[in-house]
């Protein structure tokens, strides 16, 4: 799925983010605006000698990415302190070309690395666990049952800095060989995007509760 | 993520991929569901003696997972021989609770564990890879311009079994405390898929090429 990306590194030595034929962009734009559209992220680490992926919400404040789960949790205590790559990938299109070879998807991709570090005073894990909220529904911390002691202390939250890092990003037409283009077949791309269908309210709810206006606007993609 | 999910494990000895309080089925087809219906996949491998994940197309055949990339590719290179864990997440939906503790996401998740393995006999990788195209696209590689020897020979094709795997699935209404069912805080989810657009033909498709039928059907998620 990486034929013909465009390659953004933040550290232009990390040359192992990057392949010979792919071009190098350089700015955190690019990089945040990929880790921002999407909260699935897959986080790899290391766990009894073996690599493991996990998939976490993660969510971006500045220069940080952060991702959270139960304080019990083996995954998370095993990543505490060590080394991590969190990886945040949309999937924009299949790539139909006119050979085999030539098929692709169109992507954006972010890749952090970095050692994870737990926040751990509360009022900050608060403040992160609010951030994220907000993040993903602008304007619904407030209205909810207040979080408590008891739940901030079951949930750990990680971060690692934005400092070693690459965005990789293929889109538009397939690129063919020179002499396909002659050939009659269909090339072209069927483009996908992740869509947010009408809210579902729980059954459980008091009656005559509408859907608040903050849940109106929410985007993803 | 993960506050409620349902976990399928195919080895229940693997206690590592289960937490005490999920609930386990143990059916490789929940498991097969899951990789079936999402051809992208994150790879955790180690490489520079640090986690890495790449984002990269999967697909299954009977029991093994494979992959495939450029033969030049570091990634595909430090992966042959080497253990890695091979995660395939979609997202169906925000999870809206009464507190913030209790908000989640609906997810389908499988992870794979395994050693990797080279695909070396050329007609294999073409088997192979004829088998990912029709995978996605039924009816599709017969229409293509052949593949050639250059081409199996420029393409590294990866495979592990599935032995070693787990599911994690979470559908439905939010859970949250007993005593939040009496707040008048709206509850619910905000389902969300993956959808293919119209196909969209590369501008320089031979004069009065029209979609094929084999692309009118296909499906994601």
């Amino acid at each position: 799925m990486t034929q013909t990306p465009q390659d953004t590194d933040l550290k232009t030595d990390r040359s192992r983010l990057r392949r010979a034929h792919e071009r190098g962009a350089y700015d955190r734009d690019t990089l945040y605006g990929v880790l921002d559209a999407m909260p699935l992220g897959h986080i790899g680490y290391q766990i009894d000698g073996r690599p493991s992926v996990l998939p976490t919400l993660q969510w971006r404040e500045g220069d940080h990415l952060y991702w959270h789960g139960s304080s019990a949790s083996r995954a998370l205590r095993a990543m505490e302190g060590a080394e991590v790559c969190i990886t945040v990938t949309l999937l924009d299109g299949y790539v139909l070309a006119r050979s085999a070879f030539h098929h692709s998807v169109n992507f954006r991709s972010a890749m952090v690395f970095g050692r994870a570090e737990k926040v751990t005073d509360p009022a900050a894990k608060q403040a992160r666990l609010k951030a994220m909220t907000e993040g993903l529904f602008p304007g619904r911390w407030e209205r909810l049952r207040p979080i408590t002691e008891t739940e901030i202390k079951a949930t750990a939250v990680l971060r690692i800095p934005i400092e070693e890092a690459s965005a990789k990003i293929r889109s538009g037409a397939p690129k063919d060989d020179e002499a396909d283009y002659d050939l009659p077949i269909w090339a072209g791309v069927v483009p996908m995007s992740l869509q947010l269908q009408s809210a579902e309210p729980d059954p459980a709810n008091m009656q005559g509760l509408k859907i608040p206006d903050h849940l109106r606007h929410i985007q993803i993609g």
